[in-house]
């Protein structure tokens, strides 16, 4: 039988996750548009044998314009960039369902799945946030359910468009001058409540069928979401006990939705902060904090909260009145864990800023890499993860810390793969993917999953039923 | 004084653009969706020092699926690889202003463009055809007017956001803490007719302000739509006098619309077909219209001018009643040119199709190396083109062969380039843009155009007035 492995996703930004971390001397404050270091993190990510590596995003400027780096390259733009400069690592896009056309989208991943090798991964979001509905039209952000409505619609679509060309639908007889075979096209005649589409995809079916489907959203429709179509979903956890809960409900889901548990994959977000001993490890954490500045914090807390500016005290608790989570059209399970981690640990407005610096709700782990290993190990094996999204402080040594010290330590305990299964060609796509060695996995088989069935084709009778993930 | 130089776009498409090209021994039917195709036009154009390379684009599958290759990777993704495998050519991607938005089109360019160290270009099309309309939550295709009146709106937005940060807005302030300076950012605060777009981009200002804007469309509507906007033109003409009337048409146009007419660039489309003789050249024309399938083109011609099926006869004329251009809502100007080409040479259905065969309108040139520049030499002279489009028929044969033959013909006239202008650092954007050497060009200094000034700056007193182009 084989081991039950540790999957790895590196989230990348900028200059790290804390939001201080501009301000040190190491980093570069241009860093979010400089593709020299995105292409540095992803190859540091590929050495350490990551599953994948992660870009967030969301279609707006922040109004903290002024406080630290913002704006980013585009992310399917910048992954398919990093696809020609690696050669394993999964590449996972956020992109929403709120702000974009089901055609152009899925065309984009399949174009990424199929230039990477059939390495794409969508982190499909729903986007929280009136300033990204005012850029597409809208007065203000639709409700929460609404949104969530439509991304179940946008789903289907994206679906049936990856299945639209069924994986033999092109001939290619040049003597008969007939290049594709019309009856292996299906067009998803789609008519719905926020989307007609009537077409097949303008590109072929990808290496992977469609990409990795990864979903971040925690709150009940998005847990009921991630149930019905995610094959990875990331998310925030504070204690082991929150972790183990979060995990058992979301496969008890998947199952009651009728689909194999094992077949979606839960990575809890971590900031590692790693010192060569805890004081040292500690110290690094200190730097940080002292960078922050907390008006600032006071200010972008008040606007989670939604409570009017001025509100907070800087060295007070949080007030005792907060609305229901439910009154939060927004990013609501992002609200219910800061609200419950100033109250579980009574922390004043100061704390919780300093507390929420590093991830902005995800969990810092803050010790040696042996520390950090043990903490990975206890989640891994206590039933609270599948893997961890890797979101390091600072970048990129943060990551390349955890790589040279961390790594060593899961691949001694067994618990990390030590390469890449399947080497293939040498070269990155861009010398031409040869056909010598093993094919390397795709993204989706490096999480163990399956390649999903076409909808459009009856499986041969006596074939291995192909699950749908 | 600087001799006027011609400018060189190679125009990529699959197997090439001979609608039978496909079906030659020497030809990949897979090279529509093979990253590795790609790269290898990019590199023989780049080895011939084109200013650009281009990709075509509609969002929907062909109806003729079955009888050439269909669907292709999406062009801005296709572009984004193609940047890390090339250093110097420009990048220019079609997208539709009818089925996108602005804000997500308008990062993207910018992404590619500092991905791409200012080597974005954007050829701004309408999309004609029900087909798109359906697979975006519409029954029928907008109509032209209305289609034209939605392209200039998209501009006007899409020009605010590519403005609205200053091209110094980033501080990067350490010590103070301060990142960015809010004064330089310009939210367009948009709401007209077809769009509201509130924020700012979310990505600085890009190396070129904002890709080179390029255009398409011939009808009427379509060049006053150039005249207002585009610094350079792809045109089909099918004889010197109407690429010169063009040309003229199109640069008193501009003029009149307050711009310099040098700063917009007519580019007629082109197939060479070459051979070291007139008659071997004659002979590569004919094997390839020997593969076509008559019997695709008469449904495809009937299409374009809106006839009932099983109306024409192969071997006879066109009808003398078709509707009048004004009444064609699809690509125009398109359907002026084939009917005028018809009925000037008095050719049959068979020799129209047998004719549009190569460029679906653009104008073949069949002959030697010396009588392709010949050509070329005399449309560029007699103010007929500031450069050409170049299509080849078969790819990547006939790109090699034009720039093995005809650019050395171009070059000793002095016409065209001998090599790129501003090395920079050796490697591409994947080593990282070093700051050594003389910069590189970016894909608009190439065409001669001036970096276009920020609407919302105003110019020192004194400092040379930067020209909207
Ligand atoms: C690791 C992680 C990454 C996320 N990345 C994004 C993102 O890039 N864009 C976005 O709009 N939301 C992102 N989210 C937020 C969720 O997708 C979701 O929009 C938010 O939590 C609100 O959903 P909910 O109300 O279901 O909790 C992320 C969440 C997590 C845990
Ligand atoms: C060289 C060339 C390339 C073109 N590429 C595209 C294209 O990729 N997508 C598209 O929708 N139209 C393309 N067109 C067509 C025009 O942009 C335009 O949509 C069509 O001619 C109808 O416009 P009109 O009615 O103004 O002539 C191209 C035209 C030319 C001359």
């Amino acid at each position: 039988m084989t081991r039950r492995r540790l999957h790895l996703n590196a989230f990348l930004m900028n200059t790290g996750h804390h939001e201080a971390s501009w301000r040190l001397p190491e980093s570069d404050p241009y860093a979010h548009v400089e593709l020299g270091h995105y292409v540095r993190l992803a190859r540091i990510a590929e050495r350490g044998t990551f599953d994948s590596l992660f870009l967030a995003d969301g279609p707006q400027l922040w109004s903290n314009f002024a406080q630290r780096p913002a704006g980013a390259l585009e992310p399917l733009t910048l992954l398919t960039a990093l696809a020609t400069a690696t050669e394993h690592i999964g590449l996972i896009a956020t992109a929403s369902t709120s702000y974009n056309s089901p055609y152009n989208l899925a065309r984009k991943f399949a174009s990424l799945d199929i230039i990477s090798g059939g390495r794409a991964g969508w982190n499909i979001v729903t986007t929280a946030g009136a300033e990204a509905a005012r850029n597409f039209g809208l007065d203000a952000e639709p409700a929460h359910a609404e949104r969530y409505a439509r991304a179940a619609e946008f789903l289907d679509v994206a679906l049936k468009l990856w299945d639209s060309w069924e994986d033999d639908a092109i001939v290619a007889d040049k003597a008969a001058g007939v290049w594709g075979d019309d009856t292996k096209i299906h067009p998803p005649r789609h008519r719905g409540k926020y989307f007609g589409v009537e077409g097949a995809l303008n590109v072929p079916r990808s290496p992977q069928g469609y990409p990795l489907l990864v979903q971040a959203g925690s709150s009940k429709d998005g847990k009921a979401f991630a149930a019905r179509y995610a094959e990875a979903v990331f998310t925030a956890q504070q204690t082991l006990k929150d972790a183990q809960d979060f995990y058992a409900d979301l496969k008890s889901l998947t199952a009651a939705a009728g689909r194999n548990p094992d077949h979606i994959k839960v990575l809890p977000g971590i900031v590692p902060v790693i010192g060569s001993t805890q004081a040292e490890a500690r110290a690094n954490e200190q730097v940080l904090e002292d960078h922050i500045v907390y008006t600032h914090g006071v200010a972008r807390l008040e606007s989670l909260l939604q409570l009017p500016a001025g509100t907070l005290e800087l060295d007070g608790l949080l007030p005792a009145d907060l609305p229901p989570e439910s009154s939060i059209e927004g990013a609501r399970s992002r609200y219910t864990l800061v609200v419950e981690l100033a109250r579980r640990e009574r922390l004043t407005v100061r704390q919780l800023i300093g507390r929420l610096g590093g991830g902005r709700g995800h969990l810092t782990f803050t010790g040696t890499p042996e520390q950090v290993a043990d903490a990975i190990e206890e989640w891994f094996t206590l039933g609270a993860a599948d893997g961890f999204n890797i979101m390091p402080a600072v970048l990129p040594s943060g990551l390349d810390a955890f790589v040279d010290h961390v790594v060593p330590i899961l691949r001694t305990r067994g618990l990390l793969r030590t390469a890449y299964d399947g080497t293939g060609s040498e070269g990155t796509e861009l010398e031409g993917a040869g056909g010598t060695g093993r094919p390397r996995q795709t993204l989706r088989e490096r999480y163990g999953l399956p390649r999903p069935a076409n909808q459009y084709v009856t499986p041969a009778p006596g074939s291995p039923a192909l699950a749908r993930v």
